[in-house]
């Protein structure tokens, strides 16, 4: 009944499919049999996913003929530690997996960064299969190949590229989001539209309500997101240059993760970046590089959705702008001291500057912090 | 005064120098400045290793403007592990190292792959910069980009493949070796001869006192290693295929190693390789692929240098050889249920083969046992 697309993210000899449909979920076990004859797979997933899907997929394995290991795990963003890695690893060698076999991630960001680090250093690399359950994941960590934990010093700061063999991104599973969750999804597919595709922003300002409430419009706007994730990194594996667009809105955004102690109660990562973004174009326009009715559009479309966009929006208050900036510093992207930040001339117009002045940034926030 | 060569491991734009000669630690620092200017480092030893060396490698960083962090741990294998991977990790972010900034292993072939994986693991992928001071890390781990650490269920079962930025391997610092650590060393580097270089092994026949006592004859040795070692990697960087003949003794030796429990009083590494490369060839003879000629050419050059050769030169006993078949099946090289050997037609004529039936090599130790 619901169409389903596949985009292929192309990648040489790493490259792969994401199949994305409502019936996804249901048809993982076949899929993968066909693709994959004779695989084993680790089934790595959270108690909230494994209580909505688990059954589902193993079912589904299991129908297959797919031998399946499950790991539940604690849900949340405390699970991407060091100890949660040595349990997947030990998980993984304990079924005697071998490199053929694969790690399979049934679940959000987490689930799929923190499985497929293991997955990138088990035996030095085994397969890795991704089941999306968030909007997050299907239309961002889903393509790249980043994997990673968190450490005390910082977010992702240790972890692996490896790419995954399958995506299977089940578009009725994301019904099962809160409204909050499935919104910060969407804040990065209308990152998409912001980098470098206008026509898809405007789009998305026709087609979002649609896009919600789960249509064709679902599968085509997380599929066109997945096709301008991919062709970045297609160009730009291992994030050396152009790759860095996909930060749009993402240095404000951390910083804002940071400043607010990485408290999902207060804000979540979409929702740093939906603020992040209109601040990006507000900056810009501050600079002028844009139009501020270009920042004004972005921010009107993203209220719309129910995203916030104001550093006010931002509940309990936010610390001094000397201390943002040190977050914004502190942010990996920093190359030797100098601020990297994602500008725009417009809509769809985005672009790498190199050497952004701390003191800018600086008086920008101050300026838009006191109006 | 003394010669130095190096050698070029082309792996495309991940590839790199390996610098061989007796000056090569106290020109560490002017190396490694010279060639990437600005660079910081985090020092990853052993306490016995930084007895001997670190000094020297320190004054020669310091002397050329190089930020030096140096970390020293508890020397042997247990260090592999993942409590300490997370020490070096925790130390390199500590640091505030970026990712242009480089992990230096100074030590043997548990630092190098210990430093190495984190190196691979810290923002996804320092620079890593390996002073090797055995002659086996030299000849072997220095070349490859395989790191990694033990896990309960296996040696080296969690790693990546991270390739060094550079490689500064001094043959004056083999110097302070014990006897019984460089001939387990010159184990591998016998073994390069025997994969397909007769001419190396005949060389080596005549000439391995003088790379014994330092000579010319010493970095001639190491550097043709390294070139073996680095054809073939550059031919199957990621292991798929012609890299197996690597393994050469190795399926044997891991066996022997693990039925010794990895006791390093009864068997090192290179002392189970060195058997392991003598069974190999008896096996192969036995099979009648090869003449027993060989085998006992080969045998009687690595007791000439003083290896031990036979079972029967393990002290203590070995466990029964269904026990020995067991940990053969269990080693990691295992495609699928079937053994995979490293056999030979000759000396220098080695070759894969997927399908040795686990009988045959039942067979084969059973009589070699009671012979």
């Amino acid at each position: 009944m619901s169409e389903t697309q596949i985009v292929e993210v192309p990648l040489g000899e790493r490259s792969y499919d994401i199949i994305i449909g409502a019936q996804a979920l249901a048809g993982a076990g076949g899929e993968i049999s066909r693709r994959m004859p004779g695989i084993r797979c680790a089934v790595v997933t959270d108690e909230t996913v494994a209580s909505f899907h688990l059954e589902t997929l193993i079912h589904s394995l299991d129908a297959a003929g797919i031998e399946a290991h499950p790991l539940v795990l604690k849900p949340g963003e405390k699970t991407k530690d060091f100890d949660n890695l040595m349990t997947v690893v030990d998980h993984v060698l304990s079924c005697r997996l071998e490199r053929g076999d694969a790690v399979l991630a049934l679940g959000g960001g987490v689930i799929g960064d923190l499985a497929g680090f293991a997955a990138g250093i088990v035996r030095r690399g085994m397969r890795f299969i991704q089941v999306p359950t968030s909007l997050l994941a299907q239309v961002d960590s889903s393509v790249g190949g980043k994997t990673g934990i968190n450490s005390r010093h910082g977010k992702n700061l240790v972890g692996v590229f490896h790419q995954p063999d399958l995506v299977l991104a089940d578009t009725a599973v994301l019904d099962t989001l809160s409204d909050r969750e499935f919104r910060a999804g969407y804040a990065e597919v209308a990152k998409y539209g912001l980098i470098d595709k206008p026509e898809f922003f405007a789009w998305l300002e026709r087609n979002w309500r649609q896009m919600f409430s789960g249509g064709p419009e679902r599968v085509q706007a997380i599929a066109v997101s997945c096709r301008a994730k991919a062709s970045v990194v297609a160009a730009d594996e291992r994030e050396g240059g152009v790759r860095a667009l996909l930060n749009l809105g993402h240095t404000f955004g951390h910083a804002l993760e940071a400043a607010t102690e990485f408290d999902s109660r207060r804000l979540v990562h979409g929702e740093g970046v939906a603020i992040g973004m209109v601040l990006a174009h507000r900056f810009s326009a501050w600079l002028n590089l844009a139009s501020y009715d270009d920042a004004d559009r972005v921010e009107r479309h993203l209220k719309d959705v129910g995203l916030p966009t104001r550093l006010s929006d931002i509940e309990g208050g936010l610390p001094a702008t000397d201390i943002l900036l040190e977050h914004i510093a502190q942010d990996k992207k920093v190359k030797r001291g100098k601020l990297t930040f994602i500008l725009t001339r417009g809509i769809g117009q985005s672009f790498i500057a190199d050497d952004v002045p701390g003191e800018e940034v600086h008086r920008f926030l101050e300026e838009t912090r006191s109006s």
